[in-house]
């Protein structure tokens, strides 16, 4: 054992200092089995003070050091390709408090979101971040990340609900913002700039959030509709009466044919249109009236199932996607989640599909996504291994021509790193670049994700 | 004219760089009459490229600059105490364009907040921030303080509807982040970041907002309260009705009397009690009749007047505090605006009044706010000039013992400066440093404002 690892383990004490192959298989390689690195050590810290510890140690010896959660990202932030140590946040998991007056959480940055979800719920709260990944998936993890998923159209996104966070900078300092109030407004925004900053500028070791009231009453409703422009005249007649949009998904006739032919579901259409769109809406008692009141006002607007209430029956269209993707395609899926803005995603589902064909003659994409927020979900079926950074580059290219982002939810990481000049400008990342120095001038905080530099 | 003077006015014209004194004086004092600095030019740029050369020149010749909005701050952040030259962005009056569906707002950091307003509802859109001095305050202003309001608790801070920015960094470098997608997880938040800086990160010259929609039917309630407790409860009753709180105000015995005297109103409850509550309340058409009937479910509620719509009658007995306290006070009233966990503001109310009398026998707290974000405005009457800081020390240092914050929503600027230490701790303000550093080496962006060292 080095010297370093043998003062890791006089902090964490020696079981939580894993060095053999099997036992850190599981950390070195992500879910999707895609990215793997390789590390001399996961180090499992029981609290701050120790995460500050392991991290001062590590300063002094240069030891770059990758933060992990739940490793669930989709984009390998949080495995360690270039040999970095592992400092595992599994243990710091705790959940100090809901405050129900305040509607706050404090947790500890390895505590799960479904353990999260589940103490919020105790007191009738919710923690307004929610994905498939949840029971994995820490909430350091969600907020390093900036998380996205279905509520975000809701409850906004991961960063305007954290409301304070404790934090060991990459020499051990500790960071502590922990006022549990949303009026606090004394110079920066640190817990924001920490949010999305995928482990780079330190390591979230506790978190304080703002929790949100769940809607009383829902109704689910899946429509055929003939364009975005019509799911988006859809969104603003469900506003005009004054309902609440919970959630608002858009697929294509692409992937709603094949979910059905796959997963042997009924069509849920008699007859075929371009588009549907899946949305989740709350008000009153009386929602589900008001809302297939709403429906009778847009134009262009074919069948249309509805539910009281969330209807997992209407919900398996979409949430069947991902699973229908992988079994569909004859290599792994491209999976690429970019933004555009709302009045130029027509244009751009139209133009993708013919864009792709004339270069990748097999590709298959099948788009679905959080239309409110501009979000799409790009996935690309049937492209050999050669061809996949040519794609993902094509359709970056395109998302740009309409002034969109290559990255919605899901952060740079490692994947998205030789593409970051199409989202930022040079002085933007300049600018960033700056800020990491500032906080981590020896760069060790997982120094191979969200690199400023690029060769574009 | 010294030779940066010169070369300002090549950039921006002669007619823009202002000297006389009588043409600066506006400039040069905040609207309260308490700050006022002095100044060699007023410079005032048309543009970002203007911004950028003005910034560019004044880095060369090391002259520090403050940059001014509006001038309608409340904590002297945008006055040059110590002589800095003032950089103007009233010229930047553009609004570029309103995107209504994509419901975001592109303009200049010179457009008022009501004219943005104004370009918003002409597409049945608002702008999510509203606060008295419309007509004055810009949008670089609210963005560069963060600035609050009594939407906020349906709306979120303003930094939460901050999608993008331009702006010239202290070198004369531009960076733009333009993306108008909530979602665009690509690094550091640096709009977030800009916002609520107070000008010493950046001189913000252009920004892209997130737009809101405005409720369909709204119903409003005055309800005499026992205790904070009480008003809580009716903000989980509204809740628990699938209501939407659009406001939510604490009014305290002391100031609804004082404001019923001055004002010669009816006292709108038969019995006396200690706070009342104003509600703004959002929902299907029924609201007001939901309403009603939610209130039933709460004790501890006396009195209570429910009108449909925004009721001005209801909302003057709120909206009449601050002149009245203005017309009340023997001296300049000491004006605190701070923010309390919500769980604590009824102890917090209840010790500030023996506290401050124990200490300073005339003077006479007053307080109210937007009680469901914990934000509570302490006015302090009949406090002599030599008692002021002793009131705010111990008005701040009673706030920090239950764990609240020493500025909810107007910032720090130059009044509250001493008191930052008990609001951030030692490495969170060496964190600020260290990203101010990176970000304005030489230190000429607002320098006297936002200090993050301090003597306590």
């Amino acid at each position: 054992m080095s010297p370093l690892l043998e003062e890791l383990a006089a902090i964490v004490g020696p079981a939580h200092v894993l060095t053999a192959p099997e036992l850190v298989a599981g950390q070195v390689t992500d879910w999707t089995g895609y990215w793997t690195g390789h590390t001399t050590a996961v180090v499992r810290p029981a609290d701050t003070a120790q995460v500050a510890a392991v991290l001062a140690a590590c300063h002094r010896a240069g030891q770059p050091v990758v933060p992990q959660g739940g490793n669930t990202g989709l984009v390998g932030g949080s495995i360690p390709l270039e040999g970095e140590l592992v400092l595992s946040t599994l243990r710091l998991n705790r959940i100090e408090q809901v405050d129900p007056l305040g509607r706050t959480l404090a947790a500890g940055a390895g505590v799960t979101v479904a353990a999260a979800q589940q103490a919020a719920a105790e007191h009738g709260l919710l923690l307004g971040t929610d994905l498939a990944s949840r029971d994995s998936a820490t909430l350091g993890g969600i907020v390093a990340t900036n998380a996205g998923g279905v509520a975000m159209v809701k409850y906004g996104s991961t960063r305007s609900r954290v409301l304070g966070v404790e934090a060991a900078l990459a020499d051990g300092r500790v960071l502590t913002r922990w006022i549990p109030l949303v009026k606090d407004n004394i110079g920066y925004d640190l817990p924001g700039l920490l949010t999305g900053s995928e482990g780079t500028l330190a390591v979230i070791t506790r978190v304080l959030l703002r929790l949100v009231v769940p809607a009383r009453h829902t109704a689910t409703v899946l429509a055929g509709v003939d364009s975005v422009v019509t799911a988006l005249a859809l969104r603003d007649a469900v506003n005009r009466a004054g309902l609440t949009l919970e959630a608002a998904e858009l697929l294509t006739a692409a992937g709603l044919d094949l979910v059905c032919t796959r997963q042997g579901l009924r069509h849920p259409f008699s007859e075929p249109t371009p588009y549907a769109v899946l949305m989740e809406v709350s008000g009153p008692a009386e929602v589900a009236e008001i809302l297939a009141e709403a429906l009778t006002s847009v134009d262009g607007l074919a069948d249309a199932a509805l539910e009281e209430g969330h209807s997992a029956r209407l919900w398996h269209y979409r949430e069947s996607h991902t699973e229908t993707i992988a079994a569909s395609s004859s290599t792994p899926a491209v999976k690429l989640d970019v933004a555009v803005p709302l009045g130029h995603q027509e244009e751009f589902l139209g133009r993708l599909g013919p864009l792709l064909g004339e270069r990748f003659p097999t590709a298959r994409p099948i788009c679905f996504g959080h239309f409110a927020d501009g979000n799409i979900h790009v996935n690309v079926l049937d492209v050999s291994a050669d061809e996949r950074d040519a794609v993902s580059d094509a359709v970056f290219t395109l998302v740009r021509r309409y002034g969109g982002s290559i990255s919605a939810e899901h952060g740079i990481g490692r994947a998205k790193n030789r593409w970051i000049g199409l989202g930022r400008s040079p002085a933007d990342r300049a600018a960033m670049a700056a800020i990491r120095t500032a906080l981590d001038p020896a760069g060790l905080l997982n120094p191979a994700v969200l690199r400023f530099d690029t060769d574009r």
